[in-house]
């Protein structure tokens, strides 16, 4: 048996999220099926990180185990040809036998763009968050500065988390700004359910200047559940490191 | 009456081009049908410019009358209500009686974007070309320069043109790079019928190296129609000046 690697790309929009479910349009769901067409067998493939509904990725890591002998450096194209434009796998690899996408990884990294104008946007709201009014990222940069480092973020869990500890180590927590946009940088050894998203509204309650930077220190320490979570659009997974 | 001009920025993938068409999403039939609505009444509008199906637009202007005393600044905001998220009206203004979203306008301002890697992209793939290989942009502005100024630009007017002349005047033809993105900026008075995409793709022959600069000017000179035209994702009507 190989243990094959991919690199995957997509607009989370109109899939259910990563995780396969019957009856809808999901990530996994997607990347099995089109595989299982290429290699004429089914598989069953791991991801880095499971998305949710309406959530990104540049850069997605996925393994499955297969028999077949296809030649790795065909998979990208091969695969491309059968999956549509919203999924595209950008490499493929073969890695050594006890490689798992998911539990291997060691870092991931996830972007949380706000394009900060009052208007709508018809192009980039389908891959950010667009709020208007002062964005003051001083204060943001500030408040996410609490998160560094290692810290039980079970207030960042929402409901329905199936994670045993909710322990995780925060590497990056900090914002860039690229024109108009904001881009909340979250980098940590793994990220409880919706925790980059709850973590993201509760940055922008601090950039709004609705609440101060030190409440992001209070709510990690009171560990009670924040709850709210900023929209999915504007999440992306850009990197998993192994 | 009231004339009214509105600021409209739309996401072109599903819709079947600007025109309105019976029986197919089209953006102005888009934009009548839910004024009207809004208004209470039918409604014509016209466009700045009548951009192909799957073409993009951040700038696009579109006017028209009504006797309806709605509050223009109350437009914008009842609008993207009733509209979905590909649509996007930003300003509202009354302007002069005699304004024209088509006919008083002075420039329009396409830019045209390539991402310049080998692997396909899920999430700009939507609004760019993406094409892998060398892109020597000098030698792209260098063959673009050749357009710049009043030519008969028939050579790079698709069939099925109702333009009564094919003189334009082009006032910039260029390049910009960010990043990985090449970006074709091409602003003329006017554009003939997919004249854009034309000269984008012979723009790209030239920047492969599959042609010299010097082609350009042989077509333009030569009055000829070339009818390549690249794909309609990667335009984008970015501005129009009155």
């Amino acid at each position: 048996m190989r243990n094959i690697r991919l690199l995957v790309e997509y607009d989370g929009t109109d899939f259910h999220g990563f995780g396969r479910q019957p009856q809808v349009p999901t990530i996994q769901g997607e990347l099995e099926k089109r595989i299982a067409v290429l290699l004429g067998e089914p598989v069953a493939v791991v991801g880095a990180g499971r998305t949710d509904a309406g959530v990104h990725a540049l850069g997605q890591v996925v393994s499955f185990h297969t028999r077949v002998p296809i030649p790795v450096e065909r998979l990208p194209g091969a695969l491309n040809h059968l999956l549509g434009p919203a999924v595209v796998v950008k490499q493929a690899a073969v890695v050594p036998e006890q490689f798992h996408a998911r539990r291997s990884a060691r870092r991931k990294r996830y972007h949380y763009t706000v394009l900060n104008q009052e208007e709508p946007a018809a192009l980039a709201g389908r891959f950010c968050l667009v709020q208007g009014g002062r964005l003051d990222e001083q204060r943001m940069r500030e408040g996410l500065a609490y998160l560094v480092g290692r810290h039980d973020f079970r207030a960042f869990q929402a409901a329905g988390s199936s994670a045993r500890s909710p322990v995780r180590t925060m590497l990056a927590a900090t914002t860039r700004r690229v024109g108009r946009f904001v881009v909340l940088v979250l980098e940590a050894d793994g990220f409880l359910y919706q925790m980059a998203r709850i973590m993201a509204d509760l940055a922008l309650q601090v950039g709004a200047g609705e609440v101060p930077p030190e409440r992001v220190r209070q709510v990690l320490a009171g560990r009670q559940r924040v709850g709210r979570a900023a929209p999915p659009q504007g999440l992306c997974l850009v990197k998993v490191t192994y």
